[in-house]
Parts: structure tokens; C-alpha cells; sequence
């Protein structure tokens, strides 16, 4: 449902505190989607033979498959439709393998009223352990400045 | 043809200034997979109605599909095969639409010998306007510490 703004929720329904987050399993085919998409036909990432011999022991996902779970949360869910994505940082901390369920969790951090930008703690996890982290920061409309 | 370290390119064969790119036309086919892969159907992505209406007049392409090309330019040219992605930070400047031809362009601006990671400038331009930037910092192997 909308709200005053048009969208789905305005600058000012945010809170602190506040967090979504979406549960994905990664599969074969979405890394070699992802391999397709992008053009990066990097071997860690779809050549099991190089990727056994690598540290990884293994074909891992591409970091920005997670960067892309991060984004489908902020752009489906929280701030949601409407916003304008300004920034995004990523730190890797653990790769992502075939059959990992990925985790993606983004809780606003801090609301800027004058410029009306949100800033999002932006994190992926696989078992508990995080395998992605960063922050996030997006435009969001306010209800006087409906679209 | 690999070098020593058994990779393509080895920590010690990278130079400040050193620069790769590859040039991309965005199509509304990479913007439909994108949504599909990523979950995030966002309307400013899908739904050229809805886009219309939004301060973009029109679909745009997802910042993360920027972000993927900036990790193929990684992944595929400098360093290529063999690097660990460590962090990117992305700063969304300007939207990316159906047609434009994005040109993603990484260059060496720092180099840690210690902890082998180099720090790029990862920039994304259509019409020699930046539409992303941020900064890459990945590990590199080193000529003896060969996988």
C-alpha cells in the first residue's frame, strides 16, 4: 500500500533500528547467470578444475551476487521502491559456494532529514558468519516531495 | 599465458597507473536478467510506467549491474584470474539507461606490497560522463607464493 509520498514508504516512516532481510540459496546456475550477465568468466567462478587448486578449494560466487542480494533488499523492501541509490561500500570477508544460503540483512543505521538520505547497515551471512559487509546510503522521498 | 606466481598476472608485474577497460551497451534483456538473477524487481528497473512517472522519466538499470561490469574489468583484465576481491566501495553519480554503452575503466592507484593488495580507481562513464565511481582493493598473488 502506498503512502502519501506515492511510494511505498517515505523518508519519514523510517526509524533507526529498523531492518529487512531475504533468505537465498546460491545455485550452480545463478553464478553462471551472473558469469553471462557481466561478462566475468573469472575461473574462481566457473572452472571447478582452477578453483580446486585455488585457496578456495572450490568455484565460489562473484562478490557482487551478494552486492545484488544487498541491492533487492534496499530496492524491494526497505527503504523500498522509490528510493535513488547514492552509495554502496562491500568488504568480502568469506567466500560464498554453490549451496550456501545467503542471508542478506539491511538495518538503518542513520537518517539525515535535510538531504533526506538514509544510511543502511548492509550485511550477508552464510551459517552466522558474515560473509559481506558495508553500509549503504540511499535518497528516499519524503511525503511533501511525492513523485 | 601465466607467469611464475601460476597466474595470469602476479602481484609484482602490477604499476601505479596501469589501466584496463571494456566498453558494454546496456540492453533492456541485461536489465531483465538482472532482475531475475538478483530478486529485485524493483519498478525503476521494470516498469517503464512506473519509471516514467519517477524523476528519471524512464527505466534505469540497476547500480549493481554497474558494479558487475567493474568486477569483470577486475576479474577478466587487472589483475585478472587469481585475485581475491577484498572491498569496492561504488558511488552512483548518474542512472544507466536501456542503450547507453557504459565504459568501465579500473586503474592502479596503489600498491601494498606487504599484504599484496593493490587499490584501483573503478570509474563507469556513458558519453564520457561518470555514472559510478569508487575505489577496488583486491589481493594479488605474489610470484612466490604460487597456488
Amino acid at each position: 500500500m502506498r503512502d502519501a509520498c506515492g511510494h511505498d514508504r517515505c523518508f519519514e516512516d523510517l526509524a533507526v533500528g529498523e531492518a529487512a532481510e531475504i533468505a537465498r540459496t546460491v545455485t550452480e546456475a545463478d553464478i553462471a547467470a551472473f558469469a553471462a550477465l557481466s561478462g566475468d568468466f573469472n575461473p574462481m567462478h566457473v572452472d571447478e578444475d582452477y578453483a580446486q587448486a585455488s585457496p578456495f578449494k572450490g568455484r565460489i560466487a562473484h562478490g557482487m551476487l551478494s552486492g545484488a542480494l544487498i541491492s533487492t533488499v534496499l530496492g524491494m523492501k526497505l527503504p523500498g521502491p522509490g528510493c535513488i541509490y547514492v552509495a554502496q561500500s562491500l568488504n568480502f570477508k568469506r567466500p560464498v559456494r554453490i549451496g550456501d544460503t545467503v542471508v542478506t540483512r539491511c538495518e538503518v543505521t542513520g537518517l539525515e532529514p535535510a538531504k533526506k538520505l538514509a544510511t543502511l547497515r548492509t550485511t550477508c551471512r552464510v551459517g552466522g558468519k558474515v560473509v559481506v559487509d558495508g553500509e549503504a546510503t540511499l535518497m528516499v522521498p519524503g511525503s511533501r516531495s511525492a513523485a
